[in-house]
């Protein structure tokens, strides 16, 4: 199937455009599988057959909460990874039961927990119906009514399709970014329930210094059984347990759903992001790492409060560096060069309308990120909130907000207030987790300094805002004084500004004489114009931008190449390999070994500390047993929970994390160090039996039953 | 005494101006001996008599290596803080015997220890010299010529009144920025042996995460005696114990040698500190801190080589946000600009030539401000070597000057190469303390992303220093492939360039292809250029402002007003008094309860674990004594160590910190909450007797013998 926009090969031929070769690295790519990477394949001599690729597709789990997993027995066990469970986990515990810090293990049927919420897709049918869709919009279709257009053809589709009797779902994806669309079947799980995970501070051994990082030792495994009609489901298709597990050079597949990545973006954006996105952020995430947990050092108490948000920040921070780094090498943006000028070059020398437009889209790009660089230190500070960092201040912006928008019509609404996303609104809003005076006063003052620093002391909004005060008094008069944080009070305000809309009147906040609000208030003219221009002269003239130089890929390439991730089920590839950092070898797998004596390094403390099982089932342990391991396949996040498979389509290992040199994956891929690090399955088992006395559940993996 | 720049009183009141009154807050001052604030202390009905000025001036002691004490006995004991002391604790230390970790203690004279270098002075004498060496430059006298008469006037006084034979030093101090010149003549004594000191973890309990904050819990104190002639010297001078300590509200005063202020900022000066000098240096500091914690949170011996570089970036990082934060708070500056409109408008008025110099000062200053923000990112990354962040640049880049520079005539030298300062510089430079591969990798490869960042990947220079490699890469190429490490290889280059430069040649290290001395060549000439740009530009016409600007203030007030600090004696006074700080109040007093409180409250881990002493002896310790308080003195760094004395001259206490809004003192004055941190003098003695058996101490601060 190819697209209109396709040059047909011997056009292509005559521009000598073939003579340059897709620029695709050995093991690269998140491949669909209904085109698989045969040609790469048979370097490594093995043609996946349609049975296997059939087979390897149903036995793979999306997890609507984010996230990959697989079946691995008849009886409908579904393997995925400890932190993709963790909500889950945490959702079913109780004051008494911590089963996210402390495991869960059901001996049987009974003992398993049923899950909140939970949302399994298994992948059954894709039928590409790109030609359904483009003839559904005549060609010169203005763009509003196209999109009209297409979106009801999808939904036809969809509906067509889909079967809630049956618990089918269907959804028409986009790929190529619109060079195809699929329509794809699901079969919908939501009865699952939690079957086995191992405490977390075996899942996450190493904490935040250890993430992002190789060697590891984590076993990052949880698992769940599905159920329908209150009875385990059957399944005809699930991953076999390999005996063996993997070795030095195996080929090895890893079957999953990549998030997002964004190896389109061209020279423009790379070097905004090189030159200033990333390093502002990188700035700000180490104010605020600072910021925290030079705070949460002071007492117990406040790093309880902090220790979240300090995870989280330390995780970005790594992921940026990681990035930023890769953003950095020659090697990898040489690469990038190439392939924009290749691409260049095939829509400078085409002609059809597509390409015409294609050609502007390279400059409209770089006059977006020229904009983005000039914008971001507002768009930081004042829409983003960075200047007023703090619950107490998106609470009464969003109640500010929603008194001014929910008085509109549906679509004049700032996205966020749309009808459609207001529920979801709402539930954030009035979410009742407690909020920390002091923990707010402290990122609030710093939350002021930073937009005095940004904006400049003596400009006038900063002056409005800090009203004659030091930005650590103001924090806290405006913190002390909010009644925002009290739920009743956002309760009763929501329902007093739902009231209001309904006669189409703005509620009246200011009579409240709430200081946050009013604060709010003051920011906002300055705030929402900020983010129109960004809109306008960022966000949307990219989309297009970005739209036509798909369209041109597609026109080059088609789908010799794979589409970049959007959450949909991919198959990747690579050898189990280590790699050579600093003029030293890492090897591919650490083993239980390993984890004993990193503990002992440490001092057995903090995120090192030995789990108590741990510590005392060491003797029953082999302790030669591979524990993690990495390979070359293509992932990202998304890829969480993904089984690791050989050419049997039996699990070697579940991939849990990339090493910190895997960040450059975002934008482009590389074998040289970038590495998806797994759990190895011979190491589940391993623990399954000697640390958790889970036989059942180790039996059950080995098709003993 | 009044220098011949002051406007006689007639005139001035003639011109309005001593209707302005000069802005002293209530406890403001490091005032001098010879000069004290009796108008701010009628307030409190104390007037010192000339005796008791003396006796108490008697009784200080200048640390020469930065720091301040005082005798406490009549057999020359001094008081000091713990971290004076470290690093002759550090330097008496063996392998075996680590003092500085786990304290000393000499019961009797024979087991004290003698120090190495330490030197310590007694000031004995002030006269007021101005009228002399102002004489000796005549009016109109070129400034080069002046500098160098002035200099001969100083030296012949300062030979004059020293006595090498009876270890007396004499300085001629330059005061008020040239306002006054006193000569000052110094007891020195050079035999100084310790007696006592705890723990560091006593002295320090808390650490970073306490520093510069209150409540504190710390027996930062350590002692030593002072010996002549092998013998413990006879004080006539020293400050006698108080048996009762100090009370809320009570009198006190604090002796000691505070370092550097800088009151005389202009506005222009303080803007740029505001809103780039500061906020740059703390995205810096952040970026290194976070880059040394995670790396240090990697392994335990990652945090040894990177603790004591974490724990300076940590102290200053926590010195600039408590300046910041000063910085804006309008009410501070508010009376800063209060100051400079009222200096201003003297100088308008005023006609003398030295005003009509100070007139275009603020100009010039404001100028050179620009300037100095203008060039703060090329000097960071180049001359200050922050783009290059590792030992191994350093001392590549010292051998590289060093070569080109020491073949120079000594006047046309870079200053740190001038002959009187080679010794020391050859001192450091040849120092064996251990440089460790992975932490320079580390550190090094930051720093090039680093320069990367701040210069644009895709200057000319960054190319060349990268050499097509990412900063990660390069770094590790450059730090294992550089021999200036080896202490031999550093030992013999000096050799072959201090064996080349008297020939009048430059050594020709290109020979050697050392990587890192041909990156240190790379960059040279850019490096070179923005620092005499920095200095042609920022500094010396800065200088010049400050010094006319400065005039013009003895001109105004002569001595009614304190100079800035100088690492002179000075005589600060305030109130033993608590604060509010979120609306909470902070009692003036903690006690040792409340050491074992926050112990107990932080898991007793980390800096918060209670020494084993003091966990041990905790029954036998009055719980109530108070152990820490703050007071309204104005102090600096260079104050640690000061007694606090009450009426009586008696010690009540001992200088060790300011808490966190302290830190603005640098620039201005303000007792709303910033506060000095001393030790209480009853802690002292009851952990001398009841923690450490350190009867015979203790009795001899009793006056008991």
């Amino acid at each position: 199937m190819r697209s209109r926009f396709l040059v047909p090969a011997a056009t292509a031929a005559l521009l000598g455009l073939l003579m340059i070769p897709t620029e695709i690295e050995a093991d690269e790519g998140m491949w669909l599988f209904n085109n698989p990477p045969r040609a790469q394949l048979k370097a490594y001599g093995f043609d996946p057959t349609d049975k296997w690729l059939e087979h390897v597709r149903l036995s793979s789990v999306r997890f609507n909460s984010g996230g990959s997993g697989s079946f691995v027995s008849a009886d409908g066990l579904v393997m995925t990874n400890h932190h993709v469970a963790a909500g889950d986990l945490d959702k079913v515990s109780t004051p008494e039961k911590n089963y996210l810090r402390d495991g869960f293990y059901a001996k049987n049927r009974n003992e398993e927990i049923r899950c909140k919420g939970l949302e399994l897709n298994v992948l059954i049918g894709i039928k590409d119906v790109t030609a359904e869709v483009e003839k559904a919009v005549p060609a010169g279709t203005a763009p509003a009514e196209a999109f009209k257009l297409r979106t009801a053809k999808i939904a036809e589709l969809e509906k067509g399709a889909a079967d809630p009797a049956k618990n089918i779902r269907a959804d028409v994806v986009t790929l190529y970014a619109g060079g195809q669309y699929h329509l794809y079947t699901f079969k919908k799980y939501t009865d699952i329930r939690i079957v086995f995970a191992p405490e977390k501070q075996a899942a996450f051994f190493g904490g935040d210094p250890d993430n992002f990082e190789y060697p590891r030792f984590d076993l990052d495994v949880a698992f769940f059984r599905v159920y329908e009609n209150e009875q385990p489901i059957k399944c005809e298709h699930y991953l076999k347990w390999s005996p063996a597990g993997s070795k030095a050079d195996e080929l090895v597949f890893v079957s999953g759903h990549p998030g997002r990545t964004n190896r389109a973006n061209t020279l423009a954006e790379l070097g905004y992001l090189r030159d200033t996105g990333y390093p502002y952020l990188l700035q700000r995430l180490n104010r605020l790492e600072v910021l925290l947990s030079s705070w949460g050092a002071r007492s117990e108490q406040n790093m309880q409060r902090a220790e979240e948000e300090l995870f989280s920040i330390q995780n970005s921070r790594k992921a940026r560096v990681g990035g930023l780094a890769g953003l950095m090498d020659p090697k990898l943006m040489g690469r990038k060069v190439k392939d924009e000028e290749r691409l260049k070059a095939f829509i400078a020398k085409g002609n059809a309308s597509e390409l015409k437009v294609a050609a502007g889209a390279y400059d409209t790009i770089a006059k977006a990120e020229q904009v983005r660089a000039a914008l971001i230190k507002d768009i930081t500070v004042l829409e983003n909130g960075g200047g007023f960092n703090s619950h107490s201040f998106s609470i009464a912006r969003t109640l500010l907000r929603a008194s001014e928008e929910l008085a509109k019509p549906n679509a004049d609404r700032l996205r966020e207030f749309a009808e459609a996303r207001l529920p979801s609104l709402k539930f954030q809003l009035m979410s009742d987790e407690p909020i920390y005076e002091d923990f707010e006063t402290l990122k609030l003052a710093d939350g002021l300094q930073f937009l005095a620093i940004t904006l400049g002391p003596d400009s006038d909004l900063v002056k409005k805002v800090l009203a004659g005060k030091s930005p650590r008094e103001r924090a806290y008069e405006l913190i002390s004084g909010t009644k925002v944080r009290d739920p009743k009070v956002r309760a009763q305000l929501w329902a007093d500004i739902e009231a209001a809309a309904k006669e189409g009147k703005p509620y009246d906040l200011a009579k409240l004489n709430d200081p946050m609000i009013e604060v709010a208030r003051l920011v906002d003219p300055a705030s929402r114009a900020v983010r129109k221009r960004f809109e306008n002269e960022v966000d949307e003239p990219k989309r297009q931008a970005y739209a036509a130089l798909a369209k041109a890929k597609f026109a080059l390439d088609g789908d010799k190449v794979y589409p970049d991730a959007t959450f949909t089920l991919r198959l990747a590839f690579g050898t189990v390999k280590g790699y050579a950092e600093d003029g030293k070898p890492v090897p591919p797998f650490t083993t239980f070994e390993g984890l004993y004596k990193r503990s002992t390094e440490q001092g057995n403390k903090g995120p090192f500390e030995l789990p108590k099982r741990w510590a005392e089932r060491k003797d029953k342990l082999d302790l030669k047993t591979p524990f993690n391991f990495v390979c070359t396949a293509d992932i990202i996040g998304g890829n969480s929970g993904s089984p690791v498979v050989n050419k049997d389509a039996e699990v070697v290992g579940l991939i849990f994390d990339g090493n910190i040199q895997s960040l450059v994956l975002d934008f482009i891929y590389t074998d040289e160090q970038a590495r998806a690090v797994s759990v190895d399955s011979r190491a589940i088992v391993e623990a399954l039996r000697k640390v958790y006395d889970a036989t059942e559940l180790a039996d059950e993996l080995a098709g003993k039953k």
